[in-house]
């Protein structure tokens, strides 16, 4: 019996796993002396076992060991950044980014890819013409000095481990561990540098975590980690019951993202970024507190700095924002069958209608449309007649667009009397 | 998500598979569609969430069907086996073969070779100079009728799926699951064509198992898959503290079946064998009794039929029987260091310091020496004086004998007063 054996027995037999196995185990994995069965059998062990604290901060530790780490030191600010756990019409990334440094802080991240019914901040802002999303790490570091913000694509160097080990993990059912999510999430975040951190956790049937306790226990695992590198991590829960907006779609979304930029669009959106853009600056070094610092957010919206801070990140990172001006597709329309009130606009099925309509991905390699998306004309709880519009879909052929609004039709339910419309932050953790 | 990611899941979350899902997974691993990476986190998931009885029935039905199956009808008699669960010294297949036979049952058996601290009864047979395992199917069916027993190497094309499987379990930590076991055991059974089987569970230190309440979960799962194919099982537990009687090694344990087979040799062998003979006649088509059984097999080894029977046998299947005549090796004694009474032999440390002999194998490429092993002067219970002769090994070089002395020295303790000696059959189950 080998070691890795040995290792995976122990964990199987419900045994705290020491650092120093975690490590063989990481760091056979990247080397490819652990084969991916054996990997795959200590995964599907630490998902029924579960980690420990100390098993969640030694894993995120032996991840960010696997591969290079970021010095952003050179920016001699602390630089920000928050991480969504991923939903549906989330552009809150959008309006945060130039609104945090348009108040004077730093915030620099690095970004990945939509998968899935959830979409990925690369391609939102690719959908602006000429953005350039992979750059040089010394041109990273300036941008990061000159206007204090740049979202930029994952460094394939960063944590090779998580690469590897998230793909054995989506097909082999072993996603769900609180500990495996945390170390996932946070040895990526410590590896490209971030120095301090706030986690939107989104709760709700459109996201990953369905409830608001498993979601504080996920909180608490990335608070542990951030703590054990000096990387102070703040956590909010989010709804997502329905998606974050009214634009789900990447042009789309950073349409709607420039509208809140500017004190306009959707007020869900709006108070979330306010809220992060908070709890942001109370964590950077401009001395403040978070009632403070969403004070100067809204002022910095107000004035319309935040706005300008969009275009000149735009414009230093190669794009050409000229809002509203993008090739429109045509779209379908979906309206209420009889009157009554929206009970639910599901996210997970809107999500899938934007991907059916061109706007994510089924697989890596697929290609997707920037236009392509969902436009919601009612949420929950607006009362609506038969015969009104509820969202409209929009793709690049008639198929598609057919497709697409087939689900969206089932992703509204009627009732006949107004719900009670939740709040948008669920809590802190 | 595909398939096999939903069934992953279904029983990582406690759920019970299907038939059509066991059969998905099973049929996926033989055909190459199920990669390793995924079966081993399924494994690792049965181990953690148990198999029900439902599942172990279908695990093993999908199992035989993952290959060919042996028809011997032609014998036109009941075939019937014995299994063991493996223990060291085990050499009750040598007697019970030709024992059965010749009281007038068919014993037919298909036999795995010996890795680790467990012997194989195809290393046992084989050091009897000429004596073929490997026989043609028609060879097998003819030395049956013929004569009533043959014991042949296990054909590649039955059970594929154990092989796959039971490779990826032994490097996975997922061996440990009684229903897996059972699966693995019985699926082997009935493909190979056995009408009726007794199932003999070692138990204690020196076996896979430790305790009795194990034992019967695993006894009550064979015969469950046994009624499934109407193929009965009877199960006795036999205690696996010391090693069976006092040879190990695979010529040295053929010299002591011999003795048993002629009424001499360790009671503990002698013993075993009787029950289980009683048994096996019990489930022929001979109308007895297990208790006439067993007067039958009495009386048979009382007057020479059964050791005339094993001659027969070696010489139909190619071998040249010549009791006490083989290539001995040099012995290495080891002594008492003080007077008292032997506590125990501990069977893992003997199989161990057989294995470092030349006896067993370390890998399945390992070669061995068919002479090579340990015989035990003292057993449990003996009372010793200093200096007294406890065990001899035997093995080629002078470094593999002291090696093998070293790891032999440590096997036995000695107590000021004698313990109890217990039985060999701990119970039926």
């Amino acid at each position: 019996m080998d070691v890795v054996t040995d290792i995976i027995a122990w964990k199987r037999d419900g045994h705290e796993l020491d650092a120093a196995r975690i490590e063989a185990f990481v760091g056979g994995v990247v080397e490819g002396s652990v084969p991916a069965y054996q990997a795959s059998a200590l995964l599907m062990a630490m998902v029924l076992r579960g980690l420990s604290d100390a098993e969640t901060v030694a894993l995120a530790r032996a991840m960010v060991a696997s591969g290079k780490t970021l010095d952003l030191s050179a920016v001699r600010r602390p630089v920000l950044d928050k991480h969504s756990s991923g939903g549906v019409g989330d552009k809150v990334t959008l309006v945060l980014a130039p609104l945090v440094a348009s108040c004077g802080a730093v915030f620099g991240k690095m970004s990945g890819r939509g998968l899935g019914h959830t979409g990925g901040t690369l391609d939102k802002l690719e959908s602006i013409p000429g953005f350039k999303v992979q750059l040089p790490q010394g041109e990273f570091l300036r941008q990061l000095e000159r206007i204090g913000v740049a979202v930029v694509s994952q460094s394939e160097r960063l944590v090779p481990a998580d690469r590897i080990l998230y793909a054995l993990r989506d097909v082999t059912g072993t996603v769900e561990e609180d500990g495996l999510i945390a170390a996932s999430i946070m040895s990526k975040k410590v590896a490209s540098g971030t120095a301090a951190l706030v986690l939107d956790i989104k709760v709700g049937k459109g996201a990953f975590l369905k409830d608001l306790e498993h979601a504080r226990d996920l909180a608490r695992r990335c608070r542990l980690i951030g703590d054990a590198f000096g990387r102070p991590v703040s956590c909010v829960f989010t709804a997502m019951d329905a998606p974050l907006g009214r634009a789900v779609g990447n042009r789309l979304e950073v349409e709607e993202a420039w509208d809140v930029l500017r004190g306009e669009g959707p007020a869900d959106v709006g108070e979330v970024s306010l809220v992060i853009a908070g709890m942001l600056l109370a964590l950077s070094d401009l001395g403040v507190d978070e009632a403070e610092g969403r004070r100067r957010a809204e002022a910095a919206i107000a004035d319309g700095r935040a706005a300008e801070h969009f275009e000149r990140w735009c414009y230093v990172q190669g794009g050409t924002w000229k809002p509203g001006e993008f090739h429109r597709l045509a779209g379908l329309e979906v309206r209420a069958p009889r009157a009554g009130f929206v009970g639910a606009a599901d996210a997970l099925r809107i999500g899938q209608t934007a991907q059916l309509a061109g706007a994510g991905r089924r697989t890596v390699d697929d290609r997707i449309d920037p236009a392509a998306g969902v436009v919601l004309a009612r949420v929950a709880g607006d009362e609506v007649d038969a015969g009104d519009l509820l969202a409209t879909v929009y793709a690049r052929d008639a198929g598609r667009r057919a497709r697409a609004a087939a689900v969206l039709e089932t992703a509204f339910t009627l009732a006949d009397g107004p719900s009670p419309k939740g709040d948008v932050v669920l809590g802190r953790g």
